[in-house]
């Protein structure tokens, strides 16, 4: 279908084969098996097309036929599966002293996951180095890589330039530029996201929330930024710098921020608010472990505070957006039973529309991955929007 | 460009022909005068495709051949510009103690706008009449009516049915189906939005705000809601609620709200915040005829407090959603002078993104009839979208 907009860019129109070639294999994606007659009946191209384009789709290895027939009135029809098996995603996040790399492939099937410590000022060269091992690793396992998504806790804008990350001291770098030099002409698309931005992502791809096309991901650090997909794709904004909900002021006279304000909703529900803000992540995930030894011995004052605050942010976002899902990540997912009903409270009490407007707040179920899992389905995103591979 | 979803809606696949329909007369509207090579150039469809898809138009009436030629290298090309003399698009919006109407044509012309007495207990019968007559002038001008919208200040479902407008007095009513049962099978679509949702599509389609598909209008009622346009379409949430920012709390120790709660943005900066809540719509509008003679007198305090409030408000959507333009309508545009400064400098302090996101705050020029234009773009954007008239 043509998004509307009331100056279309030329994308709208261009390239009909290609997103048709997407088109068929998204569908294969997600009803294979499935005959070249099923694809016509439901995507309206015409059958001839249909197999031109499934030909070209299994000259790149990304669909394969099965000996499975159908039975059905008429001939049987040979059946198509995804192939993909040459094929591989990689996404990486980089913290303030790790990084984590995942590869998946194209169905999504997770083929590696890795966490190296790392320091922001060894800069760009160390990223190169986790990269490289990465993709020899894949190499190794005759797998060519579709693309790199690397995922950074900033303000990154819609080129993929990093504005500003403040706890990895980086401003007005292009990192995806500079780490293509380091590897020296990768031979694979390079792009850098926001952190919460992929953890949307990969929640929409790998989460269990189904056929919600309206999902909001909070990150649980001691920053929190959100995730905003809307309609099924992700909402960025004019210059790429939406989400950030953790400088919005709850509270006018609550206590001092890291951004110098008062009451913002980090200040009052980020983890730093439990475990104080000067602290390692390691020594956080320590200290997250000890509050919830504490929580299961009776202990939960704190954290229900800390959900009540919590919730008055996430009923902004039930407000403003209505989404379906709201996907608490991070350090509140071990947090989250205790958490959890006192953040639906507040959201029940705080917005407008009847029954929160139905949205659900659930835990994250990727864990401290989901960034670096975004990360790879963007690159998979990318393909199933058009840009595809050519086996090698 | 289809359009990436996790798990493709059947219109992402349907109609491929109608789709093509729609983008050939979006691609006249927009390069009118221009030929049927200019149009297989761009949007990659093969000529003989488009020509049977002109020629489809030229039935609909849709579009038309001009006499003109381009000097070009090579044969003159007979050149296409919009038609649609035939066609009326019409949007009613529904308020307290006045009803709104208005028809434009299929390229934005307006036709008719009126203002006519109503009370919501007359309920849809008196909407019905005031519908007829536009209908009837209509047809007295040979038009005929591709659909109507009715603009709602309440909460409106993805179906359209009306889950609650306090003002209005009316919940859980099929407003559209009503109508066309008054109307007695009028031939036409009959749609229903949130006024709020459809001044976004005005400011859109009719504003002076370019290529912004990143936008938010704010309603400068009793009520403030939000229509919120991401990537170029009106984004309505997973229920069709989104855009309640009226009620989120700005401040715990304000002012009391309508709602019960205490310090909603719709208690420190909603129109009765400064003229009182319980004026008919008529005696506000002399109210703020009075507040904008006293400012232009120099007294500006209020005014400037109650900026400060809305630029609180504002800077939550300049924060989590980073629009390129937000729009004040409804009674901030009179005062708007005032107003803006204040609300500019709150935006600019608390959205953490460098130089407030690149967002520009403006006043709405599409005055009080925005929500009824909006409904007549709503009717326009399905045809931009496929939903073509069959000429009669």
């Amino acid at each position: 279908m043509i998004t509307f907009t009331t100056n279309p860019q030329p994308a709208d129109f261009a390239d009909v084969r290609a997103t048709n070639l997407a088109v068929v294999l998204r569908f294969v994606r997600e009803n294979a098996p499935c005959s070249r007659a099923d694809i016509a009946a439901t995507t309206g191209l015409n059958k001839a097309t249909v197999s031109s384009l499934v030909a070209d789709l299994i000259e790149r290895r990304l669909v394969r036929e099965t000996g499975l027939t159908e039975n059905r009135v008429g001939r049987p029809a040979t059946m198509l599966v995804l192939d993909g098996s040459p094929y591989a995603a990689i996404g990486v996040e980089i913290n303030v002293d790790h990084i984590t790399a995942v590869a998946v492939g194209l169905a999504g099937e997770q083929l590696l996951s890795w966490r190296r410590a790392f320091s922001a000022d060894q800069g760009v060269a160390a990223v190169g180095a986790v990269v490289r091992r990465v993709v020899n690793r894949m190499a190794k396992d005759e797998r060519q890589v579709l693309g790199l998504t690397l995922a950074v806790p900033g303000l990154v804008d819609v080129q993929g330039l990093i504005r500003v990350a403040p706890n990895l001291g980086w401003h007005d770098c292009d990192l995806s530029g500079d780490l293509a030099k380091v590897l020296r002409a990768p031979g694979f698309p390079i792009s850098v996201d926001n952190d919460a931005n992929l953890a949307a992502l990969a929640e929409q791809r790998f989460g269990p929330h189904g056929g919600a096309s309206n999902l909001v991901y909070l990150t649980g650090e001691i920053g929190v930024g959100v995730g905003v997909i809307l309609d099924g794709q992700l909402r960025r904004g004019g210059a790429g710098y939406s989400g950030e909900l953790g400088h919005v002021q709850l509270d006018q006279d609550g206590p001092e921020c890291r951004c110098g304000r008062r009451g913002c909703l980090e200040a009052l529900a980020g983890i730093g608010a439990l475990v104080g803000h000067d602290l390692s992540p390691g020594e956080i995930e320590a200290e997250v472990e000890e509050v919830v030894r504490r929580a299961r011995a009776g202990d939960v004052a704190r954290l229900e505070r800390m959900g009540r605050d919590l919730g008055r942010g996430v009923s902004i976002l039930t407000n403003v957006l209505n989404p379906e899902v709201v996907v608490l990540g991070g350090y509140y997912v071990p947090l989250a039973p205790w958490l959890l009903p006192a953040v639906e409270a507040e959201v029940r009490a705080r917005t407008i529309a009847p029954d929160a407007g139905g949205s659900r707040i659930v835990a994250s179920t990727l864990g401290l991955d989901a960034a670096a899992l975004g990360g790879a389905a963007r690159v998979l995103d990318s393909v199933d929007s058009g840009s595809l591979p050519h086996s090698s």
